[in-house]
């Protein structure tokens, strides 16, 4: 870990270098994305079975092989020991009901010459839903991913998978079945992308896709974005924990430990307003380590990229997580209301000493989708409202007409726009 | 304009052809852009003068010969005749209040064990609108850019839009101010993009950036996006009237016309239930053509893209605005509401006869910055929520901790995620 303090009057630059990350996209990677994509649109269903065969070690013969129905999934779900089946059902209906919070609802209203403006909300027609195959199997991605497209309202949700060596994971399959996925395609990587994107003779072209994958599956989302809808390509995760020495520091090592074992290039910082409690989490860490499996990982994680900051009181320590806009926020201190008014822009926001990150990556209800890489700036949580649209509403009334014709007239020819200018002024009685 | 109809065997496959439009990126461009970007993160102010003066003929020595203040803002409102002044005033005052309507607000809920789940809404801390110059200048645009922005408590709103030979725009710059446009810098092109996404000495780094441009501001967009959120590139503009025959010939004669004004790669559509009334509109424009100053633009917009469907009945057009998820979409028909309805994807909806899309582009109310290219079946038109973003907000209780500890444990163990699991199993007693 590296120690930073906010009275050191490089501060501003090391932290600025803390947080350097390069995402250079990969011409390599793009160039044989590119060819998958356009082989997929050409070829269809034959080119995903010679991709998922060639890259997945499968030997399927006809698309039949690679997909799944609802009552693949069941049989999946009722395979599983009962406190797993639990535990999946409970974190699924907590996150449908904060989903079913954020759904978004038409409006409209009247002026005062009877015209009537508006809000349309629709969901999507079918989206698509990538999920990592392999080592990095997570069931709490598929539950994040659909059901904020299930609460939207929308009728078709597709998932991809890859079974590399056709090995099925049971929880995964499950966790669809839980979360309202209508079909399961057992192919992954670009051309499970574009398959989604263009459609083939038996997988549907969707409007939207979603969810994590590695470097090819990142550079087909960008590509085929515009002909669909994407969700952000995530950066690294990141924790920033706020502490004010509040929370016991063996809680707070393993909060950053949690963040480090996603990755090597994974992120945690700790600001604390006390040197002592940074060296009690220190000390705590050294001793945890031990019995973590993913030890080597947290271990480059928290060498490479992790931090302690000293700040000199917790006001300051929020404006350091303005600026990290992190992606998770844990206020561990008393309070936490107090601060997290203070805060503009993070991801996600965990208050108080029993809201571990943990929590909310499986159970709380808020969606673990979240900004990395200081885009919270900017950009929110994956929610029901990505799942849906909106299109205006305007019904002008006659009376309306005669004064809008006029303004919009006036300056429809100060920008040199006759048709438009007529077009408003026929409308004039 | 082509003539299609629903009954021909080939009817999708014309409609298909009808709507393809490559948007491919040219290469020589993005180079010319990348080196810009490079050049303006490096040297800053003084590569955004250097090439402002090479690309607008201008002669700046510094910044402050590129730089506009509130009070130069006014002084171009002032300037106006008093009858722009007004339009422009009464079109900024009714967008305002309908993007009122569409701000987030905060919320949170308690559960049963105490736990509290939210969503805090924040507003951007600094978004930069691109205007484009010279011949394009539309202060509409202005208004529909800075406005969302300026109801969604954004505090700093920074406007670029070149100058060529140094000719400003009174009619841009008093937008600007009605909008509340914080600062404005005559600077355009990828220089101007480059400057807001990274920052020089005099312009601020703002954290997304919106508005439309030239391919070469198209490409800078794209190049910053990740660094600074940006708006949809927007693809050609287009129109679809469905005309049930109730509104004046002449009418959507000129709205399709309007459409087809604005660009040679601009696509006006009709689709009506009576061969006779299509005949009547065709019987129109070829009167109503002579009296355009924007003749061949119109004339070549229509040639190349433009189209008369005709349908056997309303809701087989509804279907047919369905699948084409127009930006523009006239429902020119009695009883608009009824088939508004029906409509699942549309940038924005105009309903009755009164109702052109002239008077939407410029003061009914709603943005005129639309998703195109059928992109509306995932997109939504600019608004306030573009200018807010959202952070979950989550306080576990100790006793919601039990609950949800044991839940996320069996989970993270389901994925092999041991610092998750100890960091939630630490907070059960």
């Amino acid at each position: 870990m590296k120690h930073l303090n906010t009275q050191s009057p490089n501060f501003q630059d090391e932290l600025k270098a803390l947080l350097a990350f390069e995402t250079a996209q990969d011409p390599k990677i793009d160039q044989i994305v590119a060819d998958i994509c356009t082989d997929v649109q050409t070829r269809g269903d034959t080119a995903v079975i010679e991709y998922t065969n060639r890259f997945d070690g499968t030997s399927a013969k006809t698309m039949a092989d690679l997909s799944l129905s609802q009552t693949d999934l069941q049989q999946a779900f009722e395979r599983l020991p009962i406190e797993v089946q639990t535990a999946l059902k409970t974190a699924a209906e907590r996150v449908e009901k904060y989903h079913r919070h954020q759904k978004m609802n038409s409006w409209q209203y009247t002026d005062e010459d009877g015209t009537l403006l508006g809000q349309q909300i629709t969901p999507l027609d079918r989206v698509g839903i990538y999920v990592p195959g392999g080592k990095a199997a997570y069931p709490s991605s598929v539950i994040m991913n659909a059901m904020p497209a299930h609460v939207a309202g929308v009728p078709e949700i597709i998932m991809v998978v890859p079974t590399p060596k056709g090995e099925r994971n049971d929880i995964v399959l499950a966790a669809a079945y839980i979360a309202g996925v209508t079909k399961v395609f057992t192919v992954g990587g670009a051309q499970a992308v574009a398959a989604l994107a263009y459609g083939t003779e038996s997988i549907p072209q969707v409007d939207k896709i979603t969810g994590p994958g590695n470097a090819f599956v990142a550079a087909a989302k960008r590509r085929v974005f515009g002909v669909v809808g994407i969700d952000m390509v995530a950066g690294p995760s990141e924790i920033l924990v706020i502490a004010d020495g509040s929370t016991p520091a063996d809680w707070v090592a393993m909060d950053l430990f949690s963040q480090a074992e996603h990755d090597e290039i994974a992120q945690a910082i700790l600001i604390s307003t006390s040197q002592p409690y940074l060296d009690n989490v220190q000390a705590s860490m050294n001793r945890l380590i031990a019995e973590m499996p993913r030890r080597t990982i947290i271990e480059s994680s928290l060498t490479n990229r992790g931090a302690f900051i000293l700040a000199k009181d917790l006001n300051e320590a929020c404006e350091i997580a303005n600026y990290i806009a992190p992606e998770h926020l844990e206020l561990s201190v008393e309070n936490p209301d107090v601060w997290a008014a203070k805060i503009r822009h993070a991801g996600a926001i965990f208050m108080g000493k029993y809201t571990s990150e943990s929590l909310g990556d499986y159970c709380a209800g808020p969606n673990h989708v979240l900004p990395t890489s200081r885009t919270a700036r900017f950009s929110s949580p994956l929610g029901t409202y990505d799942f849906q649209k909106r299109s205006s509403l305007i019904q002008v009334s006659e009376t309306g007409a005669q004064k809008l014709g006029k303004i919009a007239s006036t300056l429809a020819h100060g920008e040199m726009l006759t048709a438009h200018a007529r077009a408003a002024e026929f409308r004039l009685k």
